[in-house]
């Protein structure tokens, strides 16, 4: 932990030690690395073994089928997971190689962004991680299935058929190279968060011509949570998929616990900077200044924070706008700021400095999240003049930032009702030149408080169909509490779940695979492939087992549901079953079968539950 | 329980009590009833009361919002709850005031559904009371703000608005009149299940132009569950909010189960007859045979079921069309009448007594659902040929139906991507004339066994968006085995919420009201109110008191995501505050505050967590 060492607050806390349930590999997966043009591209998969469909359905192979796997070393049984030590720092040879850096930041003058390299035509390794990735290795499967019997050519347009989809402009070629990646980046539709100080994080690409990425925020606030349950929460967090995580923590410890993270993070963390700014001034918003906030950048961009969100847009002729909400300001980074702005009567600070962030940004390839401040808090607000005024601001930030070759995502909203948020994307491409979205959901409705990983993760598929690229999660304790975490898990899959139907709908190459294998080992009644497929098996397992716990009945060709008389999926393989022994084609068979009047299957039994 | 002794099964097992937790009013809630224009109609509602706001944060009287209540007399303090005797038969007088009606069943001749009396310009008490119902006491919620002190009409202006919403077609007016219910009845556009031997029912409409409803799934299967535990999960289903409630059961007893869920029940029900047809030939198909099939019909006609599954629709001729599905046919009637046709290689019996079937309908008035036999089991099968050709011949019969005066719904998918939703729904209103929508989700993804409430709720708010009359709620059990209790609540919720967001979008009056009044209550710290405006008060109060126990924590003006220092909402209200000290109106105020450079504001301290 060499980097921990070099920073402050290297005393830290003993007792640190990984969650035991969060380094077992997830049942019958395991880890898989494609090596990319040179050894140290290592891109990791989840691999998950299936049974083969039982001979009476036609014994066909079905091969492993790999997922992306964002839960880094945690899941690999080779690893030496050590919380004190970190995560081994894969990038550092990289970074290295580029000779650009002194110390842990750019030398004088150079510029260490991803956007920088992609401008000038260089494809880094990085962007060759993320874009081997985004694949999902969909080429080596495909191959599989046609090696996989006589039945293979047809296994393989079955299993990796999809719908054409609708995407909303967005254009996701077939199959994603280093090349469009860096193209994609260096127009700035997409970014690569990868600060030089957080060498232990596995490259990833978040915009809208890639898969739907999900954002899991974790970190304590002055009323409760332990450092240690924070690493515990992000190692969590990406076993069951989050593609970044935040560490918004607020209360004591803020240093030290971002370190801790850091340190043991396989993705790209973010921070509100403003946060630890405000504790340096107790709380007194009034009290910040320029040259906290600026420290704080720095300090934070040594440790290696990948990305901020940063409040720029919160300006101070925005703020009476906000007066006629229902819920006023809700962004805590924007209500701060509003507060400064207001008592000082002065422009906000972030604003007028915003140059002097871009130099920090691009000495050490920290990416802008910039801040919605003035988000909508409520279904009465949503998509107000407050907000569209600082949405517009953010695009023309955005602009500033590129010509800095500074990464930049947007944030959004919020809460809005569902007819609503088409324009809020469309209006986000349009003033932010097509920068990465990056929304809070949105909820779709207020009304239910203990559920708006619901409400919201409804607003979350619908405009990550229409275009965002990454989706912040909303747990079921939003508006009640510091999420534990089984509000983690609940969180994070639900948002699995909306990236996942965003990329369905958008026609993403691959994305129905993972759906199509799911179905056939649930058709095929392979009980364990299907509770494996699925995004939480154990949850999956354990739902099942609660009716029938004995081994026996996962064997089973029925389930509790209906029962062996009413299994509607018993009885379509009999028929198909009928078909295959008359030795035809299931659809001729049925059109013979039906012309003879079906004499055979009558005689043969017609049973609904046969021995076979 | 007249009604009971009359029919089978007489002896019903003794040790069935009602399920205490579900007849405690929710908190804060009280029952009221608006009486109509016959003192017998008198339409319940539910009454939450609120807290005043705070005096520093302007103390307003915030005055009760009321809500549509589902539950029937069990949240009735006054209600003498006996599960044995069953509830009062409230429409019983309404019934026998028609004289169309000789014991159970309509006069020789005469037709005693709610289409045959709207279609000759009858309005009903029971078209009346769901009228009444629909309104949700919005005119004297508005009332009562108005007369609630010297801000009332800006507070009922800001209380009551609305976005306009986007309807796609529908046609919802400011106020539902009982001529509206009447004319969208007689056109086929809704309708309002009424067995004439389920009096205990209160009146709903189902239909696009009112509130999205929601039904929800109960019934036991050869594999487990008891009555009382039948009975259980309908009291508790409603008590959430269910519209309707079907019956699936297949296991033993079907009928005395749905004689204990029909006699309980101030829902409609519904069932899907051919199950238990089935359960008379022991599961064997191919033995079901018309007689039988009638038989049953008319058996659950005269228990009081409000409509039936029928699965008319699964033709001979569609069969072979699902051969290549990846999940053949997943509906069970679906597959039990696929299975009769092959083996008998007849056209189903269903379809050819299509007109006999009506004529038992319209005896008692129960409602068709016109099953879809063959929807999608998996995304991949979604929008085939198959599933279109059965949608047609459900419009077909649609009119076929209507020509008996017979009220028709028409059953939708099941597994469908985001993108390929709305072809369901437009496809739908034109081949079944607009007749009422109800889906079963759609699921958007298969890949989440376990959470399939999720995958299903975005679908189910998107199609109920765009036209849908009413959801079929999916479980987190679904694929995995048979609901508990805490299943059916996850599932109801999560449907109310799908509803809700579709009333949002639609721009339903009256839909944005509870929304308004939740987040007010967010705004200014009412903790109490904001869990009591929700669906699940008691969820929202638990999620609440994990972090933050003491009651002196419900009065706190911040909470445990934040703590003091970074409530945005503390610091927005500040912000006002200082305006109202100013005495001026806010708008205004900030502006000004800011030519005077705020002196005052930071001089009067500034202070993020003031006593007041």
């Amino acid at each position: 932990m060499e980097q921990a060492l070099n920073t402050k607050h290297t005393h830290l806390s003993s007792g640190l030690t990984v969650d035991k349930a969060a380094i077992v590999p997830l049942p019958r997966s395991r880890k898989v690395y494609v090596t990319g043009s040179r050894p140290d591209i290592r891109v990791p998969f989840r691999e998950i073994e299936q049974d083969s469909t039982p001979t009476s359905f036609g014994g066909e192979h079905n091969p492993p089928l790999t997922v992306y796997d964002t839960s880094g070393p945690y899941t690999d049984p080779d690893a030496n997971i050590d919380i004190r030590k970190g995560l081994p720092p894969l990038r550092r040879p990289w970074i290295a190689e580029r000779s650009d850096t002194a110390g842990r930041r750019a030398r004088p003058g150079a510029n260490v962004t991803q956007m920088h390299y992609a401008r000038r035509g260089i494809i880094t390794p990085e962007m060759e991680f993320a874009a081997i990735r985004e694949n999902l290795r969909r080429d080596e499967y495909i191959e599989s299935l046609r090696e996989s019997g006589v039945e293979g050519a047809r296994l393989a347009e079955r299993l990796t058929r999809r719908h054409p989809g609708r995407p909303f402009g967005a254009a996701i070629p077939n199959r994603i190279t280093p090349e469009f990646v860096r193209d994609e980046i260096a127009r700035g539709r997409a970014i690569l968060p990868a600060n030089i100080n957080h060498p232990e994080s596995e490259p990833m690409v978040i915009g809208r011509n890639f898969l739907v990425k999900v954002n899991a925020n974790i970190g304590n606030s002055a009323l409760g949570s332990s450092i240690s349950e924070e690493v515990e929460k992000m190692t969590w967090a990406i076993r069951w998929g989050a593609d970044t995580v935040m560490d918004l923590s607020t209360g004591k410890n803020i240093h030290e616990t971002r370190e801790w993270i850091l340190r043991n993070s396989p993705v790209p963390i973010g921070t509100v900077p403003i946060y630890q700014a405000l504790e340096k001034v107790d709380g007194k918003a009034e009290e910040l200044t320029w040259e906290i906030f600026r420290d704080t950048l720095i300090e934070q961009a040594e440790q290696g924070v990948d990305y901020f969100t940063i409040h720029a847009g919160v300006r101070l002729a925005f703020i009476p706008m906000t007066a006629e909400r229902m819920t006023g300001i809700v962004s805590r980074g924007g209500s701060i700021m509003a507060k400064w702005c207001l008592a000082h009567h002065r422009e906000s600070f972030i604003y007028e400095r915003f140059e002097e962030i871009c130099e920090i940004m691009k000495a050490y390839d920290v990416a802008f999240s910039l801040g919605d401040g003035l988000r909508p808090g409520s279904i009465y607000d949503a998509n107000d003049e407050a907000q569209f005024a600082e949405l517009k601001t953010l695009g023309e930030l955005t602009q500033v930032a590129w010509k800095h070759d500074v990464q930049v995502m947007v944030e959004g909203p919020g809460h809005v009702p569902m007819h609503m948020i088409k324009e809020n994307m469309d209006l986000q491409l349009e003033h932010c030149h097509e920068a990465p979205f990056y929304t809070l959901g949105p909820l779709t409705t207020d009304i239910a408080p203990g559920y708006d990983h619901i409400t919201s993760g409804i607003g979350a598929a619908l405009i990550a169909w229409y275009g965002t690229a990454m989706l912040c999660y909303v747990t079921p304790k939003e508006h009640l509490g510091l999420p534990n975490k089984q509000d983690v898990t609940d969180g994070i899959i639900t948002y699995k779940i909306a990236a996942h139907a965003a990329d369905l709908a958008k026609g993403h190459p691959g994305s129905a695979i993972r759906d199509n294998a799911l179905s056939k080992a649930r058709f095929e009644f392979r009980w364990e492939d299907q509770f494996n497929l699925g995004l939480d098996p154990d949850t999956a397992r354990d739902f099942h087992d609660e009716t029938l716990p004995k081994q026996s009945m996962k064997l089973a060709h029925f389930c509790s549901m209906c029962g062996p008389h009413f299994c509607s999926m018993k009885i379509t393989q009999d028929v198909r079953e009928y078909a295959r022994k008359k030795g035809l084609d299931e659809s001729t068979a049925l059109a013979r079968g039906m012309e003879e009047k079906a004499v055979e299957f009558m005689a043969g039994g017609a049973r609904l539950y046969s021995e076979s």
